[in-house]
């Protein structure tokens, strides 16, 4: 087994090969990647084959269609990297130009970071997803994937090898982990002065541990507690429609719906119908019912399960919704303050002023008004593609694109200039 | 004793007063600041006086006088807070603005970091400008200065104290950590939730400890072996000018120059007349002469201390410079990318190719051609202020102004848009 160690290394030797490369050159690059992930179709597909069969018993069945590839995934996968190669070249954009009364000339330009590492869990479709950005951003990339996904990993590695090498580039410049254990990801959070960046994707447990553990510059992602508060003068058929789709289109996701806060001007008006509309409604339609968490003030109101104190800091990524009551705006404010994840956060309202309180005072990523919490996307945010959504202040916030992958430098040219 | 953690609690409590306020309040309390820090100066005075005394025996010279105030130097603090309230105000600049084809509209907004924590070891001025600084980017800072000074920066602080309470702002908004162990230091960085952003100011010890320590986003700042590379095709002597400036104009500087690298082809000719200027002709001058320290190959054309492995992998801060003979510019870059802090990094030359290969693959916050490395500033880089130089990738790289002193999010505002 290759260490991780190694695989770091071999990737920061290869990263100036890349920094050196033109926008063409990236971008064939990316082209003979696509086309080797389509040709070597079979060899991934009998990987993955592997992995669904070893896992077989030990994942859930919406586990397991997360692992799953086919060729029409595959050729996702390969159209996605095409999309990233049409992407405008982040690297070598001029941010800031100054011109010193002395003659000195300041560019402000956009840099690669150099080696950017990415711990995910998730679909085998983020190997090639990450790999393509990091690339077009003009950094190696060392990718450490989940133990359940690595043979169908590293048979997507070994295609995008097989391009970079048709492009004349490193196979180096893209790495895959091959230590799943948690070892590796430990090597990965203190390889100070091998990674510039490194990303986590997951649950609460992975971002807990690099809190806890990282040395080296992070990003945090994806864990997202969001709020809608609905305003006394809110739209309520609008409510319901933005609430259901925020709580039920896609409960897995990080800018699902979490929990609802209800001012308590409406509440009895209000809870009745959001209740009919996520349960019986949706059960008479054929669909999965939302299970409400109540505290004692919407208790009062409409039946549902109790909520316990933990139901106002849980991420479910499930049909299940925490329902609070609060006294206005302020106390909305207040509870998000508490308890978001500042991912994302809406106010539903027909009033000016709130939504001017809620959007100022909310410290989240992405801050609406009357909009479902699941636009939170680098497509829908006109970044034309995704590594992941920060949940930090730092560098990136909310959904980051290949700007947020770049780093800058000042590059200073004179004839001679002395302070 | 206030102890760090309610200092801490206080500042987020007190942050969104600020936070919320507007442009034309954030300047009248810098005005207000400004003109109490005058109003108090014999108090700020009496209190140096006795850390002065205090000091008399276990600081140098040079560092006692980094400790003494005057009328002066509080007369240029107040002034220096008079042009940060001058500046932009760089929160709610709408960074970019995306309407989408069902009518979402998104802004992406400057928005305050929150709580600024700032470790330092120097001058009490520090303490105001600093304050300065984070409150104009409308965050609360809490400050933690160095033993030594300790008396004064409490004076200093007690005046901005008065100050925000004559605008009408919470004093907690300037926290002053009272305990200025190691302990404290400590606390700042794993107060994970009650400081958005630390910025440790020192010496490498104190930076080596933010990285082992830190759970807190950190910006790490100010260690600088900062090389200049003296190419085949330069013109000597304005090498010998910009050397000389670099090494000599403020050597206790994290943008001095501390390696000077010289193309093998020109060492003969070059070597000599170096040893000249910065040895023999600063001391006819009365000037304190540089002591170099020589590689194999350079000390083969002149006389020097030969240089040990560390003196290319240390920051002297004094009149000392490692010297060494490389074989191109390619030799050249290599040694840096093995050598340098990543902070400032120049080439001398006359060849195009030589520049451009330099600018490129370099990777420090400032690549220079032809100038002195001295310039590494922010006032000089056109951010009118500095906070600190970043010497890492994340957020900001190179001089830190207001801009980089503040975060964003992103305001959504729909009408009723669902996914």
């Amino acid at each position: 087994m290759t260490t991780t160690e190694t695989i770091l290394k071999r990737a920061k030797a290869a990263a100036p090969a890349l920094a050196a490369g033109s926008s063409a050159a990236k971008d064939a690059a990316l082209e003979r990647i696509a086309a080797r992930l389509l040709a070597e179709q079979a060899d991934i597909l009998r990987a993955n084959a592997e992995d669904m069969e070893a896992a077989r018993n030990a994942l859930s069945p919406s586990m397991l269609d997360r692992l799953k590839l086919d060729p029409e995934r595959i050729a996702g996968m390969a159209q996605g990297i095409r999309e990233v190669r049409e992407l405008p070249d982040p690297v070598g954009r001029v941010l800031s130009r100054v011109e010193r009364p002395n003659g000195l000339r300041i560019e402000k330009t956009a840099v690669p970071m150099g080696v950017i590492g990415i711990i995910y869990e998730s679909r085998p479709n983020v190997t090639s997803d990450a790999a393509a950005l990091a690339l077009k951003a003009g950094s190696a990339v060392v990718l450490r994937g989940g133990r359940d996904a690595y043979r169908s990993n590293a048979a997507i590695v070994t295609a995008i090898h097989h391009g970079l090498e048709d492009a004349g580039l490193p196979a180096d410049l893209v790495g895959l982990v091959e230590d799943t254990s948690r070892d590796s990801a430990r090597a990965m959070m203190t390889a100070v002065g091998y990674i510039d960046l490194l990303i986590p994707r997951g649950g609460a447990g992975l971002i807990r541990s690099v809190t806890e553990h990282a040395k080296v510059p992070c990003i945090q992602t994806g864990t997202g507690i969001c709020h809608i508060y609905v305003d006394a003068s809110a739209d309520q058929d609008m409510a319901l429609t933005v609430i259901e789709n925020a709580k039920t289109s896609r409960p897995s996701v990080c800018n699902a719906e979490e929990v609802l806060l209800v001012h308590r001007d409406i509440a009895e008006a209000f809870l009745p119908k959001l209740a009919k509309r996520l349960g019986a409604d949706r059960s008479a339609a054929g669909l999965t019912p939302v299970e409400l968490r109540l505290d004692g003030r919407a208790a009062a109101v409409i039946d549902g399960v109790p909520a316990g104190e933990a139901d106002f800091d849980t991420e479910f990524l499930d049909y299940i919704l925490a329902v609070a009551v609060v006294d206005d705006t302020d106390a909305a404010i207040a509870h998000i303050a508490r308890h978001s994840t500042g991912h994302s956060d809406a106010i539903l309202t027909r009033c000016e002023a709130s939504a001017d309180a809620f959007t100022r005072r909310v410290d989240s990523a992405a801050v609406y008004v009357n909009a479902s919490t699941r636009f939170t996307d680098g497509g829908v945010f006109g970044l034309g593609c995704e590594m992941g959504i920060s949940t930090q202040k730092l560098h990136a916030r909310g959904p980051m694109g290949l700007e947020e992958l770049t780093t800058y430098k000042y590059i200073v040219r004179g004839s001679g200039q002395i302070r």
